[in-house]
């Protein structure tokens, strides 16, 4: 196979599509979506064979890896669910805001538009194919997926379902195109085709996300760690502080928005410490920590500079006791991941101002950093969270994949 | 001088800055602006004395670019006005909307935030020395600016007003820093900080941009050509289309927005042609044409596929008939710059499918493309133009140099 020649039939192809989706409308995009779903379920016998093929020629995986591959009635049935879901979603495309008259007599507003062609890379598991088909779909783009070489049957069986539904809905079927050689040049063909391809989502571990962010020709909307922290100020109501510094922390520990570190204000580090700590230990978390809070809990071990700079994901945690506010955001400006922070606090001026001054994509008073995700915000679905400044940040929803142009409406008008 | 130390010294200054920048209140900003206007003022005769300086230096130059060199009574003045219109401007940072309760409890918004870091690069005129450490700083980001080596004495002379306001205002001198060596090296070095820097904005010709866009290690907010199209739809009002096609040529050919080439709708194009053809030849305007408009006009040149290709930036005019406005979106979607482009029509469906359509930063009905300009939409200023999908699209003002972060407001609520 010539991948070269390949990818660049696979980038015309989606150039053309995008085309079509971005003049598609809300129906002919429902439509589609929800054929998706339907094709799904009824082939669910064929995705089930074609999944037990990746999961014999995987055999060798971690457990862990496997788990991700595998499909079964349950996942199934939760990515036709979730295709269903995007259908019910508004059209964000088209959308006219701020439409105003000028002096000049002309309107100028902004019109939603789509980015054209997205590029999506992910590793393991196969439902990303339905879940970031339906995204890409429902805001108007072409997408070409790239998923990982060990679910390249269930991909297909995927992808042949998605075709399926763009055909029943008029749409064309190069508006998904799932890539169907696992020759890793494929990959480095795609970052190169900047005509054809407007933005490269990665989907996976640091190290495919590092690689893309190099390579790609075109911007990508990336994630990269999730250190995130909460500060329990001294004005703290020390019940939600307790329970949101125990949540952060265990409710799931190999996720992005789980707390990696804690900052406790002086004042009541030690308070908080004699509660907390007895919790963590009982639920196996390893505690780290600065001199301060070691001379309050002598037994656990000294967190050091390195530790201030890791995403666990995992029973870990890293405590540090400072003066106040001002050195609490000094350290996660400094240290953050720009992911996501929390503030406990009851005092109105110190929320305030770490609103404004935390410099992450997700700032927080009083809640739980686990909170960060495009369902618990209201987005519908995610495609990923970004921990960029540019164009999106935090999670990735539909808005995300579009952008606005200006449109003017005038009776004529020519400038003097 | 070591200048790879020296720009990184800049670029750690211009991070540090940033901090103190995002968290400016918009008195201090203000207050830094109009004082930097009274200090240009104060400072004329030394601004003047530095300009004549690059200009004997430059005495080689072209006459254009020692014009665009040159600071006089009135570009000084105009310099001043423009850093008090900036002051008037509202202030983007810490904006907050779409603030929702969800059904958790948390309440989930947007708030604006400066980029951090904004890297300036430009040519010849001084006076974007000014304007844009104005619009960095209105936004609260920091910003480093290297202007062209044949303006270092007046750029130096205009930072020194610059710093002056900043300090009179309380705020960190580092918040804008004009790269003080005209060392070519620097530019390189200031591409390759990206830890320092969150984006680069390039202004000046095509051949900057592109090396600017090639080389930048971060996101680059670039406007390439401007090949803006004018329809006149077989719907089209004559008057309204007429004036339209006229003042988008012929008002000034050497801007981004100048119509390049004029689509006709074939039933309207003889009476149209016979109006204007006259008008452009009068005006000194070359006129080539396709196949059907040389049977119309058949003294004008023949129009090449290159000439669909080019910005001309000059009194060159090239003519396509098409059947309609199927055929005119299929022209403007391939050989746009993406830009801006105008259809001239009365028919409601036509207009709204063109507006849908049409891939360009700036899409009109009705209007002179020559409105595309942040201060003809009412941005009050812009620091140029992007035809960028990514981020921002069109004429860039104070909002395109701020991105959103979520804020989560809370009661102590955990995720279950």
């Amino acid at each position: 196979m010539d991948v070269k020649k390949y990818m660049l039939d696979l980038g015309q192809k989606a150039r053309a599509a995008s085309r079509a989706m971005a003049r598609a409308d809300s129906l002919a995009k429902n439509t589609a979506l929800l054929a998706i779903a339907d094709s799904i379920e009824e082939k669910k016998p064929d995705l089930i064979a074609a999944n037990k093929k990746d999961l014999k020629q995987g055999a060798d995986l971690e457990p862990a890896m496997r788990d991700r591959l595998e499909l079964n009635d349950a996942r199934i049935a939760a990515m036709a669910d979730g295709l269903r879901q995007v259908a019910g979603l508004a059209d964000p495309v088209g959308e006219i805001t701020d439409l105003r008259y000028r002096p000049s007599g002309i309107q100028v507003g902004k019109m939603r538009v789509p980015l054209g062609v997205v590029g999506i890379i992910y590793e393991s598991r196969p439902n990303v194919t339905a879940d970031a088909a339906a995204l890409a779909l429902k805001s108007g783009n072409a997408t070409i997926l790239r998923g990982g070489s060990e679910a390249i049957h269930s991909n297909q069986a995927i992808a042949g379902c998605v075709r399926e539904g763009l055909k029943k809905a008029g749409l064309p079927e190069a508006a998904v195109q799932v890539i169907e050689t696992t020759d890793r040049t494929a990959v480095g063909e795609l970052l190169a085709m900047q005509e054809f391809v407007d933005v490269i989502i990665p989907r996976g571990g640091k190290g495919l996300i590092e690689r893309i962010s190099r390579e790609a020709t075109m911007p990508v909307i990336k994630h990269l760690d999730g250190i995130c922290h909460v500060y329990v100020d001294e004005q703290a109501d020390l019940d939600k502080a307790i329970r949101i510094a125990f949540n952060a922390k265990t409710h799931r520990y190999g996720v992005c928005n789980a707390m990696e570190t804690l900052l406790l204000a002086e004042s009541i580090a030690e308070v908080v410490l004699d509660v907390l700590v007895p919790m963590y230990q009982e639920k196996g978390v390893e505690l780290r920590g600065c001199a301060a809070t070691r001379a309050i809990v002598p037994e656990i071990a000294e967190a050091t500079e390195e530790d201030w700079h890791t995403e666990y994901l995992a029973p870990i945690l890293s405590i540090r006791i400072v003066q106040g506010v001002e050195e609490a955001i000094d350290h996660i400006n400094r240290y953050s991941s720009q992911h996501t922070d929390t503030i406990v606090t009851e005092d109105y001026s110190i929320a305030r101002r770490f609103l404004r001054e935390v410099d992450s994509s997700s700032v927080m008073v009083n809640a739980s950093t686990r909170f960060a995700d495009g369902y618990e915000y209201g987005l519908g679905a995610e495609i990923g969270i970004s921990t960029d400044k540019f164009h999106a940040r935090g999670p990735v929803g539909l808005e995300g994949l579009t952008s606005q142009k200006f449109i003017v409406l005038g009776d004529g008008q020519i400038r003097e």
